[in-house]
């Protein structure tokens, strides 16, 4: 069994690599819910959902978020009653949301919730949310403190960030099954997504960060910064904001207390050398993931490194038909 | 001050026709919530939804309720997630059921989430719920008591019905503003909609009968059975449940209290003579309505017949520029 901890930009596609060369069955994610939000009175999952779209093949891969081939005509007649629509739900994407929302009402947790509709949607990997408590990501920026979505889809992360909190963390428990997961997982990848905003809210559960110093198998981590730069979104700011260099030593450092390995991109390898001094093990790769081949390949090295024995033999033992760039 | 008490259809094609015949601002709409129901988790009310669609032009008049030029992505959504779909909501649909059901969990009433939203789609007739209650209407028959969207849409009224109720309705209060609004109407209008479960519900909310009895305003009822067959619908098999005849008799049974006039078919000329020697006047014109034309010759002969005051001068004075077919 592998363990992934992910958020939902960059965690879909390396998710979506890793279900092409290993048995979806074999894989747990732990998911970021710091992003969740209450939006038209649903509670919506953003990070779950892309998880969840990406494993049964719905996600749009243009857009990264989403369900391939949606449109929004409910968003465009919520604007005209003069609701926000600054949170882009398509009319598909919808169902997602009515649904989990109904099962929650109904007194079903947010894991259950998540399980009833991986269930329906013929999701084979198991999607945990990080708690079934609501922990949320707080950005503070001069315009005052904002939610993870508002400064990041609302406002485009142009405003300044002081910090970032995880308000209801201390008092939130893992998911059920969650701890578990990490422990006895043959190994633990953290996708490469943003380690403050993504991966932070995850490790704030307590319990999660223990469970991670104390999990039986290699922890690997995939850097989601190449150079000094994210390859998307607004993680260097994020982790300038959080004492965390925008670089492959930042995210080594979010990582430190229990990280076995760090796969970077080819393009820091000098960063790389220097990172080694510490005693990290660190890998070189192709990390930027443009085509279906790309994100395969990457998750094969990941696995190769941290789990060789769940390597498949063939490149193409599990690939899928529907495979597209 | 025109009072119209009102169910879906056959009311949202009456209300079609009166918005073009007299000033929207001086309708006051008493509209039947008995077909309520949760869809999905959200609070949908069929006959607020058609009368609001049509006040506010957005009627779908080829289907005669629900969006023109909606779609279905989110229906068919919830399909794949194997959620039911035979209540069809349209994708621009949803946004009204959304607000209106974020406004009720907000603590609002019925009548103020419909304020709401008439205000902001620009509604300028008065539409009040009959009651801020849950007041439902529920159909026997021998598979059960069904909801009416159940025995309507969901099973196409092809079952037997023994009889109706409206189950809540003995507890329910007139939404506030209805008696003031029938009691101090020019004149009421019946709109040709089922007198069972459509105006029945309305009749059975404590006080709105008692208001009609007093009210300083004429009453005048369309009859939405011409012949021995109802225009649409199960108005005579649920007629007949209910121990009225299908026919105009059957409808100035219905309302016999406080009718002052009936306004039935031109076919049922023959039948109109016979009622009339109870006492009753009764008006025979053409009540089928095909166009845009027909919906408003039937507003003003309904108006002509019970507020002359209010008939304008001319046919064209509140002709719409949207009008269509």
């Amino acid at each position: 069994m592998i363990c992934v901890l992910s958020g939902g930009t960059g965690g879909a596609k390396f998710v979506d690599g890793l279900r092409q060369v290993m048995p979806a069955e074999e894989i747990t994610l732990v998911v970021n819910t710091g992003d969740d939000l209450l939006w038209w009175g649903l509670y919506v999952s953003p990070d779950i959902d892309s998880i969840t779209y990406v494993l049964s093949g719905m996600l749009s891969r243009e857009r990264g978020w989403g369900v391939k081939g949606d449109t929004f005509l409910c968003l465009q007649a919520m604007g005209q009653l003069g609701e926000p629509t600054w949170f882009h739900t398509g009319d598909r994407d919808l169902a997602m949301h009515l649904l989990r929302s109904r099962l929650l009402a109904e007194g079903k947790t947010l894991l259950e919730a998540t399980a009833v509709i991986s269930q329906k949607l013929g999701v084979k990997a198991r999607v945990l949310p990080m708690s079934n408590s609501r922990v949320e990501t707080r950005v503070d920026t001069p315009i005052g403190e904002l939610s993870f979505e508002e400064y990041f889809v609302q406002r485009w992360y142009q405003d300044p960030v002081k910090s970032v909190r995880f308000a209801g963390a201390s008092d939130a428990e893992p998911a059920p099954g969650v701890i578990d997961a990490i422990t006895n997982a043959d190994a633990v990848l953290i996708a490469p997504s943003n380690p403050v905003t993504s991966i932070g809210p995850i490790l704030a559960v307590p319990g999660i960060h223990d469970a991670l110093l104390h999990t039986r198998g290699k922890v690997a981590a995939i850097s989601p910064i190449v150079g000094n730069a994210p390859v998307a979104g607004p993680a260097g700011i994020l982790m300038e904001a959080h004492g965390l260099p925008c670089s492959i030593a930042g995210v080594a450092h979010a990582y430190e207390d229990f990280l076995d390995v760090l796969i970077c991109d080819t393009r820091d390898s000098r960063a790389a050398e220097v990172l080694r001094q510490t005693g990290l093990r660190v890998q070189c790769t192709q990390t930027i993931m443009r085509s279906a081949e790309d994100k395969a390949a990457l998750a094969r090295e990941a696995l190769s490194l941290v789990a060789p024995s769940l390597e498949p033999a063939s490149d193409t033992s599990f690939r899928r038909l529907d495979r597209q760039p």
